[in-house]
């Protein structure tokens, strides 16, 4: 015997999502019946909504509410500036750091760059429109520092190999904020590759901004 | 800037899952925006059917759609024995294991034994009440081997002193079809502890069945 039907169904409906398991979508399915109507019907709602209300921006591929998303909406913005990342979770972290007044681009179609990713040809072709319509002088790679992200990157070198456009990535090196003991042999190696002459206040000697093209 | 408000909701709702933290919860709804919308409606559909469309056994506390779950409904089952369990996947796991043929009791309020558990007050007067009525001549113990289950489970039997009724529980030992060479050590302590006198078969001399009060 299994468990109720309604019951079954939420499990197959839950086991769709990345990265939850059968036993996991049991555990959500378990919590979903002890929890209170309100909340499950609000869930419910946020789905369809999320689902029914948002589209890809139509430039830069990220999630938007509008044809185009606030930030390539956003005038102030250097539109002459395109940070490639992964997906819309990397566009927030770079929001986030305070540091970055370009815009993006968004690669992967699957948003869930871990799982099987492949930048998305569309998002790739979107990404030369955008170069070759000439207005875009930067292109800063910020895919992941791992073999998903490298080959991603490398796919975008290609595709604008040849274009009047200055490519540039974010800096390898060590992670700011940790101890070395903490980090990884792979972190301190590139780190020492990257190295660069020190000034006499112990700062880099050239420090910021991206290289002369 | 954060996501757009409709993708903001339905990570905050996503995060009330058990286990499911902040960038699971950004996972599963990038994901959502990019499945099918069928899909989406489906699993909402879900989310409402199952937690208006079940109820919870008044007698065993188990997860069902009628009143009577099918267990305690079905005539041909052993009302007179009551194996314990800590929620309905426990359920599901001995029934799939075909050798029991008693009813259940459902020990834990939250269906979901490993967070915070309590033996849920309610289900621990329900099985007393079960006890009291007569018909109970074995309750078996199957709460999990760990600090939670055995705590649930010496909690029943505190609340059983003094009733006429058999308390046992399952057998503790090496679990069939492993080596040992990948055991915990307290696993194989606890078999050394409970060792049974061998027949010249090898098997136990005494297999099987309840002990004898």
């Amino acid at each position: 015997m299994a468990f109720p039907e309604p019951l079954e169904r939420l499990i197959r409906a839950l086991e769709k999502f990345p990265g939850v398991g059968a036993r996991s979508a049991e555990r959500m399915a378990l919590h979903v019946l002890r929890s209170p109507r309100e909340e499950v019907a609000e869930l419910a709602m946020a789905l369809r909504d999320a689902r029914v209300e948002t589209v890809r921006c139509e430039r830069c591929g990220n999630v938007s509410l509008e044809t185009l998303c606030t930030i390539c909406a956003d005038e102030t913005r250097d539109a002459g500036l395109v940070c490639v990342v992964e997906g819309p979770r990397e566009v927030e972290k770079m929001e986030s750091a305070g540091v970055y007044e370009g815009t993006y681009h968004v690669l992967l179609e699957g948003f869930s760059p871990r799982e099987g990713a492949q930048p998305e040809s569309a998002a790739m072709r979107r990404l030369c429109d955008r170069v070759a319509g000439g207005t875009v002088r930067e292109v800063v790679l910020a895919t992941a520092p791992d073999r998903e992200g490298e080959g991603a990157a490398m796919l975008v070198v290609e595709a604008l190999r040849g274009m009047s456009v200055q490519i540039t990535r974010l800096a390898r090196g060590l992670p700011v904020g940790t101890r070395l003991e903490y980090l990884h042999g792979e972190i301190l190696a590139e780190a020492f590759r990257g190295r660069r002459e020190c000034a006499a206040d112990g700062g880099p000697v050239e420090s910021g901004g991206a290289p002369e093209a």
